[in-house]
């Protein structure tokens, strides 16, 4: 074992809004032994992602808030250093809700997934190939139902889910349009992800750049952001669009609910559709996602950016972070050298 | 033929929102003589109802606007008086987009449907049978997927489309709420529509009264009115609801769009879906919704309310008396004794 200790990123105080590094603490206690049909897992990845938001909001949400004094929920990647139960062996890695701690001791069921793409780092099973990718997957080809020459149009497209959506539907032979702010996500967004267009939501000439990338209207549009940019899309939307709800990125505050333009109207002439989803929903859909994806990445069909943080001192500020919009690529905290 | 003229009610100017009785006149020309190929319809019953203001509006809907001086557009039920098809013999009673006006003549593609319930008033060809029935069961049974002993609630529930989603979710075994307008329709929801629930809408208790008539939530949302109303039923949706983009009755004017509190973080965390339609895209669906519909007036399990005009005259004033909510039922302006 290579630590006698525990360190945990504590939720110490309750955020109204997004989480910032004073909202958490760091304590250090003690490796956790993993009682009978348990296994004991060392966290080599911590996963950070804008959700966590509502993870630890007070506010109604689909999962019950962390409670204060409670280790931070997170996705992780870790290898199985001790076990319980003969069908997971030691060596084994795997991904889970292991939480922001060096060492976690669950139930077998606490398990997401053996990770069994051996020939792509453990990072991967956290991004393109673990929930972003999943995500974008689901969402995409359930909800969206793209069909070839129809133009997929991603809020955050430069992300880990919306950057794994636009290569999705470019693979499925659409054109893809992202979103994104600033010039070096612009290009990240042509050169690596391929998207046909990009377009800079910070600009002034943002609506006439959006008209601009999509001169046949918006067939589908994968919505990470709500907001203006939003506002923005909903006016280019074709007859039968299909626009998938993904996150609010762009709302610091839900509470009270801001305004926007009512969108019943052009939901009805447009005879479009709106959905949201939330992942955790569709355990049922990983493996066929995971199976794809794995298959695309190693086609060199998708290309993913990851944003490693070394050290798990950086996990209090790291939603932030995000929120910042600081990132390229799936951000990760690598708590193992 | 029991008149020799043609009394046609025209478009005279083009309104921003509403349509008044301004904006129409009555003209007075010769009955048209059918060309070959083409059927003269007597019209009988003509229709009135809310799209009509999109019909009238220059901006963008979803089908072009009618043009000033031209016969305004309506659906129409009447009986074939003369024939240059031998498919369509004199006397076949029929409906179709014949028009505010005594007599269409029409090629036989602009016939929506040959009227074989004759055991069932004419009338109920252009309301329960007709586009309101159809429009109610497409939208309710193929979008909000309505199940056994779920929540629908429906607003304009005494309405002509809206009675009769009420009825069908009640068919299929759920509870059943209306939002409606005063006591007197409450009542009709209640005593002749069968609703479990009717919620008056111009109460100032209204919030409180929906709570109370949803206690398990709502699981389907047929929205015929968007605006203050639909924004207090969203905070009522339950996990995976199903909200019905219908009409929007309660906004009087879309331009500029008004705005609301924007509703893409209910439909995220509710993993709910929003999903507007026009009826007139969905015609391979209407045998299969007048068939049921049929059956269910027969064996008295769909009631409808008729709120008949008797005279031409009555139509320049038809549609804004819809808004100003004057009629109890589907509204028809009858032209023959």
């Amino acid at each position: 074992m290579s630590a006698a200790i525990n360190r945990q990123v504590i939720l110490s105080s309750r955020p109204e809004g997004i989480p910032e590094a004073e909202h958490f603490r760091i304590v250090q206690t003690a490796v956790p032994q993993p009682a009978p049909g348990q296994v004991l897992i060392r966290n080599h990845f911590l996963a950070v992602e804008p959700a966590m938001r509502g993870w630890v909001n007070a506010v109604a949400n689909y999962s019950q808030p962390v409670g204060i004094g409670e280790v931070m929920r997170s996705f992780a990647a870790g290898e199985i250093i001790e076990s319980h139960d003969p069908h997971w062996p030691v060596g084994t890695r795997v991904t889970g809700m292991f939480g922001w701690q060096d060492y976690a001791a669950v139930d077998v069921s606490v398990i997401d997934y053996r990770v069994d793409q051996i020939d792509l780092p453990l990072s991967t099973s956290l991004g393109v190939l673990g929930i972003n990718g999943i995500t974008a997957h689901y969402g995409l080809m359930r909800i969206g139902e793209p069909r070839s020459g129809e133009t997929v149009l991603v809020s955050t497209g430069a992300g880990a889910v919306g950057s794994c959506v636009g290569q999705i539907a470019r693979i499925q032979g659409c054109r893809t349009v992202a979103i994104t702010g600033g010039e070096v996500k612009q290009r990240l967004c042509t050169d690596r992800f391929q998207y046909d267009s990009a377009v800079d939501y910070k600009r002034d000439d943002f609506a006439e750049q959006l008209a601009a990338a999509c001169p046949k209207g918006v067939d589908v549009y994968f919505d990470n952001t709500s907001g203006r940019i939003s506002d923005a899309v909903m006016t280019h939307l074709n007859v039968g669009a299909r626009v998938i709800i993904c996150g609010t990125a762009s709302i610091a505050n839900w509470n009270p609910v801001p305004l926007g333009p009512r969108i019943e109207r052009t939901l009805l002439v447009k005879r479009a559709r709106m959905q949201g989803f939330v992942i955790l929903d569709h355990r049922d859909h990983y493996a066929v996602a995971r199976a794809d994806l794995a298959d695309w990445v190693r086609q060199g069909l998708i290309q993913y950016e990851e944003d490693i943080l070394d050290g798990i001192e950086h996990a209090p500020d790291a939603i932030a972070g995000l929120y910042r919009g600081e990132n390229l690529g799936r951000r990760l905290i690598r708590v193992i050298d």
